[in-house]
């Protein structure tokens, strides 16, 4: 029988910040080999709910968006050392959201100001329901992972970047071990912006957003040095959506970002073809389910881009 | 029982041309839903051979390589419509190569002259041994899969387009179903460019090449138009080496092909040291099983790259 993890570290849904900044105080010290909870409000901040509509999105605050919690003091981390993460527990809320924001995501050209859209989901026995024939197991991961960055300063909490931060890697489920560099003393860890389920790329900008309780173990490897962001996954990778044939479009080449656009549009027209889908339902699918791959990129000059969904979300 | 594939048209190994080029008369001419197969010939075009050395790679004349075969003519095929291939049966030989080849790869300008590399492999029961203790599980496919381009005259073989081409996609094994844009009467689809197994991106610019027999159903779709390359994969991707954790190194920045650089050289350290590898051979590593998946697009302006190394492919 294993042991059950002792937590005696607490991390609570107010005690969050908007940048990254290694001036703000911790709110937790720990040894390095503790575990923490954290209490982790969704990336709206908590500006949005279950009962949400269009219009409270059109009145979010983009500036209150993304926060993290934390942060949290590891004794003994010191520049130079890596920060290991062992993602223990996830647990969602039983409801989340998707939205297509006005001047952010991959397609913001292709979907203005008229286009905005949210979607409240309710998040059951493992599953989210887009539509009728249509559900999308949960593999739930946060999106924000990270540690002081190496400057002084404030910092977005919206672009990663070599502290981690707004990384939004799917595959950083439950059971898999993050490796972030630490830059300043402590650490100054935080984690948060809960994502019940994504696909490779989060194209429209959100996944399947919801508050999230975290358990997670923090250990000072004074063994490794890595330059930046580094993981082992807990396991097969999407494992619960990797069960059946994909459809795939691409787009090829000389610019991997236009080749991803140029294979996003075209899985959107393909949704819409093939299941009836409206173009903002099409492309909050692809971003809570589609995988962007790079099939090649050294058949000079031309690189393609695929988009993979996987025919498994779709009832036989 | 299913029905045995019946075959009356064939492609030879001599049939082979180096260029894609409306004009060059078709081989075989077939009716839609016909079969075909084809014996491919390595993308060395035959320079390279089980026996061969680091000397026989200099000496490889690039100008030879890439070559494919066909074309095959598909009666009905006309502007507009979509060929269907359907990839019924692949065979390797019982051997394969890689190489450095210099100037060449995602990382040509870290690999120069100096480091070219050959290396042969024997294919031998469904797997392909790269060292002791790392095993490569085959999962062939065809890396140059296309119809005649759009427009008149010579194109190299080497770049991928609208017309398909070598596309290096390793989803594309038995059981999968690609579908190309038709741009000439009869479409004067041809294949070739045999691959063992590729992970994602094929970074060092060669897989695991092979000679391949191919067995091909190609169909006219007139009912479907797409803007260029789709596919349905035959089942779940990846489904020899994706039965464990992966190990992900990644790059973030504002650029995906310098990302993906600073990805594929964190994983060749990684493996230098953890397994001992030389770089040369982390770098073949990488091109044959690492997948390069684009991890987050929209957290303007960083976006992730990620290379993920099975962990399967290494005893325990």
């Amino acid at each position: 029988m294993a042991a059950p993890i002792r937590t005696i570290h607490h991390v609570a849904r107010d005690q969050c910040h908007l940048a990254w900044d290694r001036s703000i105080p911790p709110v937790v010290t720990i040894d390095s080999g503790e575990v923490v909870t954290i209490d982790a409000v969704d990336a709206s901040g908590g500006q949005l709910g279950p009962g949400s509509t269009l219009a409270d999105l059109r009145a979010m605050k983009l500036t209150l968006c993304d926060p993290v919690q934390g942060p949290v003091f590891v004794r003994g981390a010191m520049p130079g050392d890596t920060l290991q993460i062992d993602v223990l527990e996830l647990t969602t809320a039983d409801w989340g959201w998707t939205a297509i924001i006005p001047g952010f995501g991959l397609l913001a050209e292709d979907f203005p100001e008229a286009d905005a859209t949210l979607k409240i989901w309710r998040l059951e026995g493992g599953f989210a329901r887009f539509a009728d024939g249509i559900v999308i197991p949960l593999e739930p991961f946060c999106g924000e992972i990270g540690v002081a960055p190496p400057w002084e300063g404030a910092t977005s909490t919206i672009p990663p970047g070599p502290h981690g931060g707004n990384i939004d890697t799917r595959h950083l489920t439950v059971g898999s071990t993050v490796y972030l560099p630490v830059f300043a003393p402590g650490a100054l860890f935080s984690m948060g912006d809960g994502h019940a389920a994504q696909g490779d790329g989060e194209v429209c900008g959100t996944a399947i957003e919801t508050p999230m309780r975290i358990t997670v173990r923090l250990t000072v490897r004074k063994d490794l040095a890595i330059p930046e962001l580094q993981f082992r996954t807990a396991g097969p990778l999407a494992s619960r959506t990797n069960t059946a044939p994909y459809y795939a479009t691409t787009g090829h080449g000389p610019d991997l970002m236009a080749s991803s656009r140029t294979a996003i549009r075209a899985m959107i027209v393909h949704l819409q073809r093939t299941y009836g889908l409206s173009r903002t339902d099409a492309y909050m699918l692809c971003s809570v389910a589609a995988d962007l791959k790079i099939n090649e990129i050294v058949d000079a000059p031309n690189w393609i881009v695929g988009a993979y969904l996987p025919t498994s979300i779709f009832a036989p």
